[in-house]
């Protein structure tokens, strides 16, 4: 008996096999990856699933969706201040999935593991009666003893954030009133813009190191900046006060804003964003934002933490806002 | 605002911080771990899916479901000379799932969490339109430069399995003819036996050490023994010779096989035994298999490595086989 070549080997050759550049992927012909650390630096691990009808739409680009996979968990990677070492992946796919399909989305995926020097170490292809459902563990590395925790934040702390929130959260609001009408007088362009924004975010690894260097505590927000604000002040034991004229917004959020003022809720829980959120001393504020600007990346004030628990969100009028629903939970 | 309590957050608390006992995994309460790899180890990662509906049954017990999911990828870690370190989860699940099953399924597998000494790192509980899928990625350590891969096997080497062969795969063929009659004579305990051991499988953790000292090459068989022997002999560069009359079996799988010989091949292709397949050079197999014995595990040596390419199975009559599916493939 010869070697029989099955579907499963032929994917893993044709399609992962050249985004496994690592030498620890020992070419993805083991049962493991075996990866040397680095002497003096830890390594930080996380994992994240993304699932066809929960996480994306079915129909989305098969491109952006394994980009997508990858760049939530970079996103996680970044904000503990890590640099990319590796990543393995767990793909589930229907078996009326079609190799143009399967090819798309490595594409997307390989593009991804190159520019943010991030290659696949391993991995398993899978069948499912159900959806698409893709696993990535990324693994990063921080200088020993250096990973940015989420309970690090004290009182007097900024609270910062990169980018602009909300965009991905209105970009889903607008795919899903695709059929009954936009967001306001939004330009295409706009529209484009946030869904977009939703579609493919970008994991701010460039704040990565600066992170280490000027936070206190960072997490990424992925489920939205009101409740992930609060996951970090309870971690932290502190209190937050953030007002949302500050809240940084882009020119299409803004426009969306201005017509639909119930759209502020949206913003602050909806998700999505994978920007970062962190905890930064007033001293070191500065230097932390002209070296975030250098790497092309805007940080924004929007608040600062107290003593005590609790978030309050002051309102466009300066009252605090009821937010009833604090972040995108699955359960 | 408080810090909501989502449902995700009351699972990840409740049921699965309790599994959560290595400090790397910073109680599940940041973005990731964060583990500081020991100085002179490479680390030995691997990642496998289960999924409802294909790799286990939905109606399994959630105890073992669980179980089974972690110790599929501690049976790889076992292959490769490691010693677990912890393991990071990605669990979906349909919103239809109680409470009770998902305390079940952590019980399992926190049990296991402990008994293998493999804590949780960290992990994603996600909902999904799509039956329930267990997405684990295990780390193991090896000291530097020691894993024991898949293409060291030389001419000359034996091939060597631990326990017995095709007995998960008769429990599989039991489930699916439950309904119209079992596997010939067996006893209930036969027919309980071979179940368990599709249910339930063994990681061979405690050869990891002794393949390290004694194997040029190992694998762990989950896709079936002919196909996985196909796989290490082409790893290699070599080819193998086995017997079928030298197959390690367990009472159940002999009187099997005795009254339904057409059972051979479920046997040698059927796959989910989790047992260790190794190349071990014949001077090193006394020492080996005596070392085995010793840690409570039975080896058998059912062939040989040799020059040039394929794998060759000889059937009882000493002719050689021809086995129509080499291994299990999903695609």
């Amino acid at each position: 008996m010869q070697r029989p070549v099955s579907g499963e080997d032929r994917i893993i050759e044709r399609y992962f096999k050249p985004l496994a550049r690592h030498p620890a992927a020992l070419g993805l012909g083991d049962d493991a990856a075996c990866l040397s650390p680095r002497a003096g630096y830890d390594l930080v691990l996380t994992t994240d699933t993304t699932v066809a009808g929960t996480h994306f739409f079915p129909d989305d680009p098969p491109e952006t969706i394994g980009a997508k996979a990858l760049r939530v968990n970079l996103s996680d990677l970044a904000a503990k201040g890590a640099v990319p070492v590796g990543a393995l992946l767990a793909l589930s796919m229907p078996a009326s999935v079609e190799d143009s399909w399967i090819a798309a989305f490595a594409e997307g995926l390989g593009r991804d593991c190159v520019s943010f020097t991030c290659p696949l170490l391993g991995g398993d292809t899978t069948k499912t009666p159900g959806p698409v459902s893709i696993s990535i563990t990324a693994i990063g590395e921080v200088p020993a003893g250096t990973m940015v925790r989420r309970d690090g934040a004290k009182p007097g702390d900024l609270v910062v954030v990169s980018g602009t929130i909300g965009d991905a959260a209105l970009g889903l609001e607008l795919r899903k009133r695709f059929i009954s009408g936009g967001l306001g007088d939004l330009t295409e362009a706009q529209a484009a813009f946030l869904r977009q924004r939703y579609l493919l975010p970008e994991p701010r690894l460039a704040l990565a190191a600066l992170l280490r260097e000027h936070a206190h505590a960072s997490m990424d927000v992925s489920d939205g900046l009101a409740g992930d604000l609060a996951k970090l002040a309870a971690a932290s034991g502190v209190s937050a006060r953030i007002e949302s004229a500050r809240l940084p917004l882009s020119s299409a959020a803004h426009d969306a804003l201005s017509s639909e003022p119930g759209l502020l809720e949206t913003i602050l829980t909806g998700g999505d964003d994978y920007e970062i959120l962190a905890a930064v001393p007033p001293d070191a504020y500065p230097a932390f934002a002209e070296a975030a600007g250098k790497v092309g990346i805007g940080i924004s004030v929007i608040g600062a933490f107290g003593d005590g628990d609790g978030v309050t969100v002051e309102g466009p009028d300066g009252r605090p806002l009821s937010i009833a629903k604090g972040s995108y939970s699955h359960f």
